[in-house]
């Protein structure tokens, strides 16, 4: 039995039916040449025989008192039948029907009597392609780990050898890509904050500094958008791939870091999506943008968070970008030297505080949101990879809205290409496909200034 | 805006992730002889076009304030696409995997900021069949309301005509077996208790008959047994249909009614389902079964409950039939006189009470359960049915355990046959399918006595 370090135990603790709080992934696989017609079937009987797991997918939270006290207890009894389902999809079983079903399972609770994870199979997609959707508890495991943690079934060649993402082994060596977010380490965060004295002058710290910076973004200043409605339970998901070397032609062009980029992107599409809802607000949007602090080889989270201005009340696409990137230049400045204790309260209150303090029915009509959006950039490997025989063509994060922010945008970087995986609240974001749209125009249009 | 009334909105207050508060129904329809391969889809397609909705499907529920002000409001722009699901089967696409994917949707909650209800068709079914499953908060009906509104998609012919299940319109005419669980109508249930005031009285009352008649089941006095260790989340679903025909003969031999011979059937099963863990108590297991009240044309719940002795002790299954059959006749004998206050307080005591109750950590760990089984008798329609050119096969109810009664069995009946629906928690009811064949096995044994 262990106990839960606070951040981790938050993740249990504010969740709601409102806003589920894990994390996803969606693999796209194509099957080998010769797969038979029952692949998948089978897959999925050979992987209920693995029934050796590492420490972290027996783990379940046990409640014997007040928050402080939560703990993990080992699991000695995994029924492991329900945690590997396999899912079908209906005609005509396009990437349309998945997003769909991706959608749904993402929108249900964890069983918390259970280790907090599933994995489910899912066949019948179109053009020989099968896909998996994984999902884990964020108390368990935050985006970083999570991709650490599935490339443990993956490899760089087809093999005759099935591993399961649940097996014990060590972590691979494949070589990731460095954190888009964060230009270098900003702090050993080894030990995570163990209460929450040293939040308050950190914030106010923060805040000082932000006035003296009017680049740097402030929490609670972000303007009032559709996006920061109530969250309601069901979810809409959108997946969608861009090449890399695309993405870093527009950044060398302007001096930018690729994050930079992906932040002008991200801005351009919410600009064009709220203004066809005559939404778009006059002063800037504001995006949290997760940075991973240096991390041991342990699971749980490490992350902290940054805001950004997204200057989303600029027309010009070139101007836009330069003042994200002045808007990130002065986070990243803010956030240096900086104990680990202060980023990482730094990252509570901008992250998970404010959704539990918009638990307090009042709050979230009161109180201007802290900022608008979240969107993440998750390093990933280089390499394409394959499971054992059938080669990973697309690997999307799934992560979760929070109350009050109706929309996460995750970028992962695999290959060749960065993902771009978008969910969101089903009634807050109704048209949530056609950021894909956008995101494509916003790209073009910074390639064409 | 209406009010909720007591009864419905405890559906909504008491419910948690453990124990979602809905119920449902597995249909399985046979698909038409010159059915096209995108018959269901197309149905789907044409379902999302019934956009006119039955008050009952536009109501969510609004918190203004205290529990007492629970209230319905109209949702004037029902995201139908939300609620009408097209799902598939995996391979080999058996009943097994309907029941596991049914397993699945019903164990998942309905999100409280839309109409309470979802409708799922669902492909892939081997055998030229396709299912539906649909699930329907219980504070919006009981059993028999629900299957009353599932009769208005269906006509006793193939039909060019597709109706949906919410589609405004008339109830249906067609002839109802009457409550097999109820002799007579026993009370004018046209108001429902307003409040707990007369509660402990009516209670007190039924356990000074209980205790002269020792034949009436005392609420909190059944054994402990697996089946009340506390509810987790995750669920097993089982379903298979019996001629009524072969429980009439039995009825008829043994002098006894059809609900007893089913209540019999479950008792034989019970039985030897915890010979065989190993856990069947010396004294008699206790069912609870609802007893459906005369109702005006509202939805909504008019039920209550009465506890049956289901001589669980008793080897030979003759006796235990006659001992179920005492245990029956005094319940409803003790039910006889009381006003429709006093009938629906027993009832929510005696179902919803204990739930309630048991939200209390360490209450369910310290008392001992009021009953061991829900069983339950809903009457259903004699003829067979068509939904459009297809006919209904199979009807199952799929009804909900509540934390402390981990096990819940519900019988429709339709055409010549009972359908029993068995829904149990996961973890408490690791082997529920086990049960489908005990149930067999002790109609043959009356039969054979």
């Amino acid at each position: 039995m262990t106990f839960i370090p606070p951040l981790d135990a938050m993740f249990l603790a504010s969740e709601t039916r409102e806003h589920p709080m894990h994390v996803g992934g969606l693999h796209i696989f194509r099957l080998p040449d010769d797969a038979p017609a029952d692949y998948v079937q089978s897959l999925h009987q050979r992987l209920l025989e693995c029934t050796e797991l590492a420490p972290m997918y027996r783990r379940k939270p046990s409640w014997p008192g007040a928050l402080g006290a939560v703990r993990w207890t080992d699991d000695e009894d995994v029924d492991l039948d329900y945690h590997v389902r396999l899912s079908a999809l209906p005609r005509p079983g396009r990437v349309r029907e998945l997003l769909a079903l991706v959608s749904r399972l993402h929108a249900t609770l964890l069983d918390r009597h259970r280790p907090l994870w599933e994995f489910h199979l899912i066949e019948g997609l179109d053009d020989n392609r099968f896909a998996v959707y994984v999902k884990v508890h964020h108390a368990l495991t935050d985006g970083v780990n999570a991709v650490r943690n599935t490339l443990r079934m993956l490899s760089p060649a087809s093999t005759g050898e099935l591993r399961a993402l649940w097996s014990p082994g060590p972590r691979p060596t494949l070589a990731l890509d460095t954190p888009a977010g964060a230009t270098a380490p900003l702090a050993r965060a080894g030990a995570l904050a163990r209460n929450l004295a040293g939040v308050l002058p950190t914030v106010a710290g923060v805040a000082v500094r932000g006035i003296r910076n009017l680049d740097a973004a402030l929490p609670f200043s972000a303007p009032r958008t559709p996006l920061n409605r109530p969250l309601t339970g069901a979810r809409r998901f959108a997946a969608q791939s861009w090449s890399i070397e695309r993405i870093k032609l527009v950044a060398k062009r302007y001096d930018a870091t690729l994050n930079d980029v992906v932040l002008a992107m991200c801005s351009g599409a919410l600009r064009e999506y709220l203004r066809n809802e005559d939404e778009l607000p006059s002063r800037s949007l504001v995006a949290a943008v997760p940075v991973a602090l240096p991390r041991s080889d342990g699971d749980g989270n490490a992350v902290t968070m940054v805001l950004c201005r997204l200057a989303s009340e600029v027309a010009d696409p070139a101007e836009r970008l330069a003042r994200i990137q002045a808007s990130m230049l002065a986070a990243k400045d803010m956030m240096r030297g900086r104990t680990p204790l202060q980023l990482s309260t730094i990252g509570m209150l901008t992250s998970i505080g404010p959704s539990g303090l918009n638990a307090i029915p009042g709050f979230a009509a009161a109180a201007p949101p802290p900022y608008n959006v979240v969107i993440s950039n998750v390093p990933g490997p280089r390499e394409r990879l394959f499971w054992q025989d059938a080669e990973l063509e697309g690997w999307y994060p799934v992560s979760m809205p929070i109350e009050g922010q109706s929309l996460n945008i995750t970028v992962l970087s695999y290959g060749d290409n960065l993902e771009f995986g978008l969910i969101g609240c089903r009634r807050n974001v109704a048209h949530l496909q056609r950021l894909l749209g956008h995101l494509e125009a916003s790209l073009a249009a910074l390639e064409a200034a």
